[in-house]
């Protein structure tokens, strides 16, 4: 992928271009479970948040927003600093979105205009169940958009744009997609595309993009040599088949989850319904700083654990089991996790890596 | 330059990332001719135009701009999108911007809070004479700031940001860096900085990317990989020398100015004294289309040359003489657009090429 | 090509590099105009030569060759290394194997084991004609076998090893192949299979490489990165069509005599049948310095000519015109050895560059 | 390294290629372990094996060489096909060289002209231990010269060529200096290079090479592009230090063998003193085909081990702990064969992982 990157950059009025740009358009569809448009930026992730509030929203609109870790506080950040006014439902960051509570919310406020979700929430390990969270919408009968951040789980956790009733959905290139950062995505249902918004705008404008898509071009310079990667990163996933793609992300997690309780530890992710297939948090036990451990465990074996962000610095690490990763290198990092935590004087049981290899054995 | 783009990315929270940043935002300084900050996008051009805009105007406010062109055009384009009012000084898209005209109408008009120029029209090979535009601005005693597009000069012409009283610079990665698109730029003068602009924004606010860059950080996914290429594009700008860089641009300009009145034919750009040093627009005689002499050259030697933008359509081609060209390859081209206008039945003179030669060898 | 080079190295023992040796040995065999085998060894072309003399002689062995030019006599030495008895006969670097002298050698000394012949000498600009030598060996009723040296030829010129009858065609990867060196080439005809020779030999022997070949493997370590990078070569060469690629090679030659002579200047090669394809040696009036020229045309225009070798040090520069050359680079580099001609204070005509556009224009 | 390979070729006989070759000629000394020369041929190791063999011996010498394993048997081979007559003195492929028959061969035959051993071999995971061959070769008061191939050690494994008192130190660069095959070594004590031999030669022969090298070129077409990727290479192992490099090798040999006798199973090599700290060969028991296991852990875990070659086909798989590898990658490595001989139905115990993890928490 990254030597597609480096690729020559060709002409984007061309017609090289074009089918570039055609081909790649198509094929991202399937990943995000749609058969509409997904708009392509040349922007992170926190721009594709941004891109999907200014195309649906208008200054002041009031908007749902739960507070399921710290990527979910940055998106509330965001559409603050844009002037939304965001209800935003406190949380102790170990659990999903409860519809329960989404159903609660917009039936006592008819004025929402969208609720926003993360499907999978990079600080805590924990997912948040988005049909679940499009029925308690219905059940309220209420028209609020629903716009899902899916920057973690894109290609790599199963997500269905067009089944699950999702008008927005956020993506960008540097996670499941395993390209480098600088392209962020917005799929866009038709009601999302008819909502307009009243923000001005111009960059982020999804109509003379999509307008110009049609043929194959972009209405700025686009960023034409992550599209190679992307064309290269789209035919691995489908190479390997998303299904199976999936597949292996529960297998790691699973595995993972076995190593850790084999440990004594435990995972931060509550509800046996919202673990990443893509990452665990682990908390250490009282008394031991995490982010000493995750030193030690970098210093002694190069290995770079997640750390504990905002309100869990400290107390929890977190392994990532995302991308290009084989039942192998899984056992790699659980043994280098083990290593690390007896180094560190944890009494760990050394039958966690066991238990995670049973359960690879028995995939 | 592509090779270093293509290494892996390395986590942009970690001390290695921003030793990185650290590096390439010092060293990008001396290029826009600032010891003042430069903020980076991941972004295209155009969204460094916006947030030129976003982060020193309000909605509604009074700007002047000036139809030099195709950029010009579209710059005021996305200032329109977004909510501001421009005076737009119609032009004849062969002459640069007037500073009389400058002073003129900021006397006229005490409520204008920017003017914006683009220092290189890419779709005529006209510059506009940036210093004569700070006077005119001084001369008119209005506070007005000016923000000043280098999206086709910056690394490639004489550019001095802080000397020449700009506010904003805007730029980007895929020009005269001769990296692939996905870098957007703003130098900020303590001016414009001040001025803060009632614009709600995320994105592009420069506060909390400056603050971030101070340790080398920034606040959303930067893009690291391209970061890797603007260090490498650097380093070459450096070894041969900005002022040698510059000098190679203006003898190339010289030279293809020889070769087409060699020809016979017209420049388009009409003051001697805003030639771009990075493209030259050659005026075809009536009775023939450039777009099919382009296509012609394309065809027969594989060599894509501009095409006349806007109200240029069918009457110019554009010869770019910019980046990491040589006298050499310079020599090349004009060859290739001498063969190209004989074949495609035009009387020019064959003396076109020995006059740009000339030009050359005595440099 | 060379971003093909550096893909991750496989293992030469599995499936997936069967399939590779498979494919690129097939498509090998086209460029040397052959149906049978083509050995290709990790090593450079002088080992290629060493291959093609080990293979089907025995020590003290009568050899026929001839002094084209440097590349001839260093052939020579190899062939004197190994104890090889060697009939050279002497030339004047300005002309190819006289085939008339073939038959006469052969006629006079019916020991001769074989004839060696440089196709395309690099240090002069001169072919020989293959076609016509296989005449005159068949003329005399000689059994000699046919060794003919294409290093700077094949992927360029024209050549048919089957139809002209040639016994062994040495080759390597660095020229018309446009690959890094690191492969050297033997294709092979069935009288060379038979003929075996008396050397000991084991790194260069064909007969296991060809063994194993049929499967796909080698009986040793292959440069599998080189590979790859053939494969890469062999496509591009089949997209423009070998036909085509050896006409243009044809077009640019004449062009280039055409402003050689359009200067002033004296060809090297003085047989119109003979002027090679891919490099044109220039004469330097008496009273100037070849190298001088050269250097100045390095330091001024980053332009590197080929130097005088041997005999021919100091009296001629070499401009080659090989590989993934179009016309408008040919149009370059005349221009700068224009003008290197010029600043040099040779009283050049700087028609010389119009009169090999001429040449280029009317293709 | 691989980026580092793709980079453009320069032009072998220009100045930057001296300073290259002279840097990379220097920097390769200290991993043979020799302040003498070093020969780099564009060559496989099969290569480097000939030249160490035809530049020091004659037609007809006597040599003693030593049944250690496939790869001795091959070297056996070349020298066999090269018309040496090789003593070669039959073994078990489970210990190294036996010192005291070396000696003791050496008293009975004066005419011995060299004594040949494979320091690390592959197909074993068995060392010879140099130093105590030289000692054995002085004890016999013998000349004969001492030829090592150091093909899958150098840069892996503490080796001494002056100290130990090595002639002929043979290897290539695909193993420990983890490039792509390509370069093949002969790093040469005086004594060697006085030997001369009676080979007619001229690829291989070292004085020419030496002779050009000493200002930084090579008498033919060097491989560029290698000398590039092993530039970086030896930077790399600097970089860590030969002396961490080569206790990190020792350090994983050693969990390995834990890890398999943890599981209940057998290594090959008989001897504490031989163990090879690059690679690990497994006995499977009886009743087990290795071949089937290697497959079944290709399959399910996309991991290569080793065959069984020669005598061993099917009874043995090698666990592979060679060059940019770390506690981690070893961890995972001896994870993935520990879950495929338990899906294989061998009922190892599960300890074995948490053995070679305790060796390596303890390094």
């Amino acid at each position: 992928m990254l030597r597609a990157i480096s690729a020559p950059t060709i002409d984007h009025r061309g017609p090289d271009f074009a089918t570039l740009a055609l081909d790649v358009l198509a094929a991202l569809k399937p990943v995000f479970g749609t058969t509409g448009p997904v708009v392509v930026y040349p922007s992170s992730g926190t721009g594709a948040w941004e891109a999907a509030l200014v195309n649906t929203l208008s200054p002041g609109d009031r908007v749902l927003a739960f507070e399921t870790g710290h990527f979910a506080t940055l998106w509330r950040e965001v559409a603050t600093n844009l002037g939304l006014d965001v209800d935003f439902v406190p949380g102790d960051w170990r659990h999903g979105v409860d519809p329960a509570a989404v159903t609660e919310k917009l039936r006592q406020d008819p004025s929402i205009k969208a609720v926003c979700v993360v499907h999978n929430e990079t600080s805590t390990g924990v997912t948040s169940r988005i049909p679940e969270i499009r029925a308690a919408i219905d059940e309220a009968e209420h028209s609020a958009l629903l716009l899902v951040d899916t920057v973690s789980s894109l290609g790599s956790v199963d997500y269905r744009h067009d089944e699950w009733g999702v008008d927005v959905t956020v993506s960008c290139s540097q996670k499941g997609l395993l390209l480098p950062p600088g392209l962020g995505f917005n799929a866009v249902s038709e009601k999302a595309l008819r909502a307009g918004g009243g923000f001005a705008k111009s960059y982020w404008d999804w109509r003379p993009i999509l307008a110009a898509n049609e043929r194959g071009y972009f209405p700025y310079t686009p960023p034409t040599n992550l599209l190679y990667g992307l064309k290269e990163s789209l035919a691995l996933l489908n190479e390997e088949g998303l299904d199976n793609v999936f597949a292996r992300h529960l297998r790691h997690a699973k595995a993972t989850r076995a190593a850790v309780r084999g440990w004594g530890l435990e995972v931060l992710c509550l509800d046996d319904r919202e673990h990443s297939p893509v990452l665990t948090a682990v908390l250490v036990p009282d008394g031991h700083d995490a982010d000493k451990i995750r030193a030690l465990i970098l210093d002694r074996f190069n290995m770079s654990l997640g750390t504990g962000l905002g309100r869990l610095a400290g107390r929890v690490f977190r392994i990532g089991h995302l991308g290009h990763f084989n039942d192998v290198s899984l056992a790699g990092t659980l043994s280098g996790v083990q290593m690390g935590l007896t180094i560190a004087g944890l009494s760990v049981d050394p039958a966690g890596i066991t238990a995670a290899l049973h359960v690879l054995e028995s995939a």
